[in-house]
This record gives C-alpha cells, structure tokens and sequence, in this order.
C-alpha cells in the first residue's frame, strides 16, 4: 500500500501514520517529493485493510498495490487449471466447450428433448435451471428437486454431464447430489455463505460475474471459494449492467483476454444473458471463441415462444443447430489460424 | 403492453400477433399508423410477460405499460403508509428519524457506549451489523448471534429499538426474534426467497437498493415482500454503482421525490455507504432531509480508525453530536419552511 | 408515440391530450383497458417532440414508437451501404478492412516509417492524428496543418488513402483537402455544427461512438451527416464508459451485429481506444472481425514507449505484423465459415 | 508516481524502469517489499505522462499520486474563489444565487416576460440559450446572435445579468459581447479548442459536467481555463449518465461537498436538467443549497406545454414563484443552521 500524504501535512502527520504502520506490523517507508510525501508500506503478504489509515490527519488517498485476492492470481500460480467436469475438461489448451440447454427446466418431455437434440448437435455439457430467481414475484420460479431429477434423467438418455444453479447454501448438498457443474447466478456473485460452503465440496463451480462487479470484485469472490479448498472454478461473463439498454446488459468481451493475464483460472462466456436477444447470440459466440473464451453457455428451447422464461433470448432447434456447425468451423479454424 | 411492428411488417405477421395474445386472454387492438402498425394490448390486470410475443416475426418491440409492481404503487394505494418500528412512526408527516451505530458490532463495550451516545445525542433507532458481508473472504464476518445478544442489551440498556440486516431465509427467524426493524442489504435486494421469507413475518423491513438496481426493480423486489402479506417495508437509497469513483458510490437523491411519487412507503437514505467518506455524510444527510426523506441511517464509531469495518465512513463521537444539532435545527426550520 | 395515462386519469384529463395531439395535426386513437386508458398518437411521418404532451395533467408516460432517425434506418433503407474510401470499398459483402498507424503524427520520420510498414504488412488505409484533442492542456495537441501535410507525403510514399480527425466546423476544408476518410472523434459526436458541415461534403465520414452515447443516439448523430446530403458515413465503436476500469473503455462489441440489424451503413471498431491495452488489441480485433465488423482501427508505433499520446495502447511494429498474420487466416477462414 | 511492478519482475527491469524514470529528469526510488517491489518517482511538479513506463517489461501497473491539475486545486491555493458576475458575487460566504429562465431564447415576449417574472420572484440572473445543441438534427437549434439580442434588452428591461451558452471557439467573442456570464454545456466540457479560448477572454465562466465526466477530469477541464489566465470559473453540476433512466440524468449531488474539499472554485447545481422532470426540479434545488452549493440554476417557462425544448423540466411561473418562497425560508435557516 502507499499512502498519499496532502501537500499541506506536517511532519506530526506524517509521523503519526508512521506510527499507526508499524502497530500493524509492517514496515512505513517515507518518499519525500517536490510537493507531497508518500508513505510505502512494506511487508505485507496481501491486501491490507486502509480504514485504519485512510483517515488519520493529512492523508489524502491510501493506493493498494496488492490486490485483495492471490490463490486466484496468475502472478502467485501461473499454471493454468484445468477444470474437469465429469470428463469434460475446460481450459486452456483444451478444446472450447459449447454448454446448451433452457434456461429453465419445464418439463421431462422439454428437458429429454432438448437435451437429445443438442447432444446431436455436439454440445458438450447439457444446462437447466431448476431454481429460478425472478425480478417479480408471480412469475415462475423453478421446478426445484423435481426439475434436478428431470436433469438427472436428461443426463442419463444422453450422456451429457449437467450444468445447473444453485441459490443458497442449504441447498448445495442437494444440488451437487444431482449436478456435474453447479452454477453461482449473477445476483449471488457476493453471497459469501453459499461461496464459502461452496469451497467446501468436491465439485467444480461456475461462478458468473455480477451484474455490476468489476473484475478485481469478480476475482476476489472467486478467492472465497478456493481459500476453502475448492479450486475447481470456471468463471463466467454474462454482461454488466450500462447505460445503454438496447441490448439486455453489456457484454465485456475484452475481459476474456485480460482475465487470462490475471488469472488461471478457466473463462466461459454467456452470450443469451449477455444480449437477451437471438440474433445476437451466434455472432457473440463465435466472437468470445475467437477471444479466447474456453467456453460457451447458449440457452436453446424446442419452442422459445411458450418459453417460462428468457424466450426472447433462447435459440430455436434450427438456430442452435446453425449455430454449432458455425462453431465447428471455426473450431477447425482456429486450431490453425488462434 | 403495446407492440410496435416493423415497417416492413405484412399482414399475415400482424394477425399472427393477434391471435397469440388472444390465445393469452387478451384483447389486441391494431392501431395502424403512417409508417407502421402499432398493437395495444387490453384486458390485462398487471404485467404482462412479453416472452412469448417479442420474437413473433415482424415485431419490432413489445412496450410495457403495466409496471412490474402493484401493492406498492401509489396509483394503486394512493394513501402513505406508516411504518411502526416498536413504536418509533415512520413515513410522511412523521418527524424524520435518525438511525445511527456502527457497521458491526464488535464487542460489548463498543455497542453499548454507542448506543448510549447516540441515545443521549437524539437519535431515534440503533443499528449494528452481526451478519457481515465483505467482500474478500479474509476479513472480520460479524459475531452472528452473540451480536444479536449484544444488540438486544443494548436496547434494553437505552429503550432504542433496534436495525440489523439478515443476509438468509433460514436466519430470518432467528433475526426476527431480536430486531425490532429487519434489514435487508443491498447485495440481498433480489434474493427472491430472502424476501418472501420475509413477507410472511409480522416486523417491519428495510429494504436497501441494491447497487445496480433500477427504481422500477427496486420497488418489484418490494412487491415480493407485500405480496407475502407485509406492507411494513421503508426503502432504502444507498448509492448506485455509476463510472464516478471518486465517491465509494454514486448517490441518487432526486429518487427520493420520485419514489415518493411512485409508492406509498417511506424511504430513507444511507449517506454512509453511499459516499464511503466520512465528510460527505453531514451535508448529505441534510440534503436527504430536505429532499423529502423520511429518516437516515449513519454509521458512527467510537473509534473509527479501529473499526473492524467501514472505517473512513463513519462518524465519529463528536462528528455524530455536531450532526444530530445540525439536523435539530434543519427539522425546526423545515417544520416551517418544508 | 403511445401516452399512458394515470391509472386515476379523468375523462376531462383523457379528453385535453386528444385535443393537443389534434392541435399538433395528428390523430389521436384512446385505448381503453383494464387498468388504465392509453391514447395511440398515428399520422406523424418520423419522431414526435414529446414536450407538449408529457406534463399534461394525467399523463403517466409518453412512449416512443418512432426512432429519431430515419435516413440511416434499415427499415426505410434495407439495402446496405458501401463506402468507398479513395477505391477502398467498406460494408457488408467487402473484404474487412484493416486502418493502421499512429494516435498522433509526430514527425516525417515516424508517419513514413509506420506508413511503410503498415502498407507492407497489408493494412488498407493509414490513420493518423493531426489535431488532438488531449485532457489535460499542458499535453502534446497534434502538428495541425503540418501533420497533415506528412499524412499525403505518406500516402504518396504508399498509396494508402488516409484517415484523420477533424474536430471543429471551421476546419472542415481544411482537413478535407488531404484526407481520404474523415474521422469524428468521439467527444465530438454529438458537436452538431460539425456534423452539418460534414453533410455538406463530398468526402466519407468515420463517426465514432460517443464515450456515453446510447445507440439510438449514435444513430440519431449519423442521421445529422445524412439528412444534409452525405451517405458515405461509417460507424464506429470505440468503447463505452461504465463502472469497469481495469480497462480504458468498455468494448461494447454486441452493437456490431445489433446496429447491423438498424442501419444499412457501415461499422468499424477501434480496439486500441476501447481497450487502452496493448495485449487486448489482437484478440478483440479477430473477435470484432468475427462479430461482423466491416473493418478495425488499430493504433501503431514504431517506439509506442516514445510516443507522445496512447502509447500503451499502440502496438509495436512486431505486434502489428502479428495482428496482420492472424488476420489473414481469420479472413480466409471466415470467407468459408462465416 | 509510484510503479508497481509485477512478482515476477527481474532486477534488470527493474533497472530498466528506474532508467528510464531518470532519463525524464526524475528521481526513482525502488521500495523492496514482501512479495514485489514498487518504485517510487520524485521531483515532479505535476502529473507525469505514464506512457513511456506503462508497458515496459515487468511493470504492473502506475499509479497516479499528482492530479492532472494544480491551479483549480485547494491543495495549491486554499483562499475560496468568489466569481463576481456584473456585481453578483457567487462563492463561498456569499449567499446562494437563483439563475432562472427558459432553455431557449424563443421570442422577445418569451424572453422579457420571463425575466420580469423571474426578477420580480428574486432571481439574481437570468438564463436563456441563444445557441442550442439539439440530439436530433431537425428540431430547434436557437435563434442565434438575434437571442444574444434578445437577452440584452431583457436586461436592460431588468438589471438581471444574463447567462448564456458558447458553443465554438469562433463564437467566443460574439457572446462575450453579451453575456455577463458564459456557460460551456456538458457536451463541450472537453471541447479544448473552446476551453482556451474562454481562458484568454474576461469574462466569467460556468463550465457545466459533461454526462460522463469524472470529477477528476470535471477540474481537469477546469485547469484549460485557468492555465490562459483566467479564473473565474464556476463548475456546474447537471447530472450523469447511469443505467438508472426514471430521470433523465442522475444528479451527483454528493459531489458538491466534495468538490469543495478539492478545489478553491464556486460550485452550482442545475436540477432541471439533472432530473428532466419539473416535480423534482424544487426538492432538489433546495437539497442543492442545504448540500453546499452556492447556487441553482433553474428552467421556467411562461408555457412550457409550447416550450421549443425541455418544456417537461421547466418550471410554470406559479411553480418558480413557490420555489423561490421555500429557497428564500430555507436561506434564512441556513443562516442560522447552516
């Protein structure tokens, strides 16, 4: 940390921060300069809380140089993880995986349907949402258990391993019963008792980025669920929330090649909840690939239009059928031109 | 709901719209303009999920009209709703309370020599955290239940009712059974099962913003908890996530007149999280006051620089006393000049 | 244009908005519904000013249907519109371009020798800047009429047609007498007086996206150039400002197709001034390629450590080669897979 | 400045980084830590252009201490700035100004009946625009040098000093003819060419916050004026752009203290345009002066149903008669409470 002393502070300030440094253990390194001091703060091994600095007299900014995660970072493990989800392995040097699949799990004739036919298709892990979170209250809020068995069922006919959220932390026992992936949703990014009990079991994580998280905030919360010992992580960008409204949020695609510097952990994309619109989704699949996104999530509904929720944002049969032989291509292209 | 059809939309596209929001239980009215044709849709008792219609051929936009919220609109309830806090009235017409305490309880010693303080400086409620959420999985995470305990003494020691925030459904009960007004924190705005939770109980609820959180979201996440059957909810603004950082959050005070506009409920403002600076609180509890707020909650500290959280925002023993005498005389003046 | 009444709306409320939507010469059609009385506003060819209507007593909300811009609309406009730079032709169905060069032209040394190097490692047309604009006034603000003295040298020396900014109304000839492409920058997108003038021209315009412009408002800024005779306009993203700061701007790369879908003109994108990241500048350009961009923008240096403005963004000579290599592949691999 | 540089980083560069710290004429001063070392630059007098360090081998990241300002900076120069505008003196210590009027000069019976009203209410300045930026390219765009006209004889008619809005360099001296106070609008805050221009002139300024400007780069702006030569400059608070689109912008108003804290300069607030809804316009104005700020600027219209733009935001001569009533109590209590 360096603390930025006012240009008008004392020498009594200056030595009072000092002082407060070195009762928290670490060392205080004064740089006199032309107008201002600044004072370094020597010794730490991680983030160091500034509340107790940030408002001592004559201070004008305390600046972290660590960041407040490191098992996640690439700087302390630079190996890449692979994450390896019943067999399907997701990573770096891996071949992108395209997981597909409604947003919610309707019934057993929609979820065997679906998942038969992206199986057909080439998708690698098969996705459903059994408990939903909804911004109104009447609107459809999952099958719950019974739409778990559904996916179990699905996984059974096709062999493909499940991908599905889980939204508080009494119920990831019975999640990670059923799931191959568990799934962390948007608004629960920062829900601190389900990360951490989430580090806890012996099943790989999708954690999605918060709708207004920024990266640094999206690391550390993946640090919660390694600091427990977990370290099977894929993160996940599914668009923050802007000032521009004609596509549902904002996908940051560039995060994919910066996050890869950061960390090393694996990054998938999900263009459906990223555009909240059809059309938008292949050309932004194709493009998160060619970023350098380990992965793809696409919802795919037999009939978006009767869709219980996301309809606007499902591909139909046809589209995900367009859209894997699109993917395809560019597979084969990447591998020689990536 | 009304539906805009492209330009170039032919005939048949239009009767297919018809028919499926016939085939909902509503009536469609064509309303065929110069340069394309308009759709109303009648009939309906509140939202309408446009899922279904949005992606029929030839449509170019579905337009809400209904809002996602009802109980808690005004143009529903145009009579304000008063919030009972163990007999402390909050809401329109009432005089605007002040909650002041610190982020977390830490100790004994800390809660109870604050709770007195802000007692004899006039303040109406006390807070305190005993459930944290923080973002990096290393810090201080509140004492949980023995820090209820430490509330409860608290209020027995002042007569002061009490706030804390309960961050699971399955904590509810356990909150309930102390705070005399339940608060649900920004990061837990839509987490749908917390609120409905919290719907079915008989204590008042402070529902914070979450931090990307529109105000059409803000007061649908209220909904959830009236249409549990609880109509004792105060909002809460407490800065939104914007580009600015210079502010720990961006505050959105006009939301203050407009909310009231919208709702019944009281609403309060949080100068602390929402500037994360300890010199910004004063004026802006001020102007939270005159803007029409019903109450505002600020952090204050003992000892601020060895608070176990949040630190730089909170007041000190003396910023709180020099605050609580500016708002006294803001309170007067405003009983004349309001 | 839809208005939506209160819920409590009065007939003698509903009967005045009928009476000023007549007065404004068009008809207005009231739709009666369960809740609430909504009136269709038809006859209007284009954007309706809402001023008149929105403050009327009873009136919730005014909706529009129409865009503010019409001549850049696909849906009065669906065949697509290729530019032709100097002989260089840029739109759907073409051949994506690459434009490569410095932020600033520094010297003859410098635009000569990037000129070269990008000609000969493919690039379609040379960027340049000659006028600046700078955040802070003690920074370099461009050679003015100099450097666009050494942009034709260059493009003498390599036949690449050039592109650069022209930045207020008064400069307009000037500017347009060496360059090939027009650049607006984003700052000024929505600098009307420029706009016009440029209309006014027989040159083609790049626009870039403005830092906090909606896409309606980009488009809408477009239609300024077009509605005083211009059509050889190209859009270009340039990044949006959001909460995200681990990066300059934030590539909204999703409006690429999006906008497709609206207008019949052109997009580029710029990744150096999206990003702001040197490493992120290749994958986002494969992945705007891929996206459907008609082109990129990317900044190059041959010391981008000596440059006098963006330096960390601009690519070295190395790095722009690289670029181009993989560019080529991704070309031919998406004139098979696209 | 301090560079930080990554773990991993060698000693040769870390030499490489103090190397070329010196070659700019600085000093370095490396900060060995626990787990990176850090490298401190002194003897700057002012922000340091990182370009040339940022991507060299090894460096993680700089970090600004200076701001890019000085002369706006309290740091610098503590003494409050009063702005004296034809007699009326805006600053701190100075009782708070009222600036009414409409958006657009529209006719000589608009514009002098207006003025009346506003005077006669205890306005301290009248404002009307001359010269309007517009977002679509077919509506009002100011009656130009016949409003600056206008204007003049409403002051005669008056005694109110008047404000208007400059909008190129080349207009500059035009409306310094005029005006008693120049306003730069938000869409020019970085229109560099118009800043210095305005720096070499003698006539105040009111530099309006551009809808995506930081409060960094707000002061920035500042300084342009300020390093010409002159420094009477009032910044103008008028909202920003956020995700939240109930009002039209969402006013910062927590900005207003802070900004005192870091510059010697008077602050306003507009609220008519932060909000864009009249309802709000009196709450906030009076929040805006319990807040700090040392003046509003506020919109009224004789009609603002047949107002050419922003009729929706303007005051009704009824609503600014009220306004002025409250802010008149409330400036009397601020006198005693404040």
């Amino acid at each position: 940390m360096l603390i930025v002393m006012n240009h008008t502070a004392s020498q009594a300030d200056i030595d009072k921060v000092i002082e407060v440094v070195s009762g928290m253990g670490f060392t205080a390194a004064p740089i006199p300069g032309g107008e201002r001091t600044a004072i370094g703060v020597l010794g730490n091994k991680g983030y160091v809380d500034d509340s107790t600095i940030r408002d001592l007299p004559g201070v004008q900014q305390a600046i972290h140089v660590s960041k407040p995660y490191k098992l996640v970072s690439r700087d302390f493990h630079p190996d890449n993880t692979i994450v390896d989800v019943a067999g399907v392995k997701i990573g770096e040097g891996e071949r992108p995986v395209v997981v597909g699949g409604p947003c919610a799990v309707e019934s057993e004739e929609q979820i065997l349907k679906t998942a038969r036919f992206v199986k057909q298709c080439g998708a690698d892990l098969l996705r459903g949402g059994a408990f939903k979170p909804r911004t109104g209250p009447h609107t459809f809020q999952g099958l719950r258990e019974e739409g778990l068995k559904l996916l179990a069922k699905a996984r059974t006919a096709t062999g493909l391993p499940i991908v599905t959220e889980v939204m508080s932390p009494d119920n990831v026992a019975l999640v990670a019963e059923y799931a191959d992936l568990l799934q962390v949703g948007a608004r629960n990014m920062q829900n601190f008792d389900l990360l951490r009990e989430l580090g806890r079991i012996r099943k790989p994580i999708l954690l999605k980025r918060g709708m207004s998280a920024t990266i640094e905030e999206f690391l550390a919360a993946a640090e919660y669920i390694l600091a427990e010992g977990n370290d099977q992580v894929i993160l996940c960008e599914r668009g923050i929330r802007t000032f521009e409204t004609a596509t549902r949020n904002t996908l940051d695609l560039a995060m994919v090649p910066l996050v890869k510097e950061l960390t090393h952990l694996p990054v998938m994309v999900d263009p459906s909840h990223a555009t909240g619109k059809r059309s938008l989704v292949t050309p932004m699949s194709k493009a998160a690939l060619v970023a350098g996104a380990h992965g793809v999530l696409v919802e795919v509904h037999p009939e978006p239009e009767k869709a219980l929720s996301d309809g606007p944002q499902s591909l139909t049969f046809p589209g995900f059928e367009a859209l894997m032989a699109d993917l395809k291509k560019l597979r084969n292209c990447l591998s020689c031109c990536g």
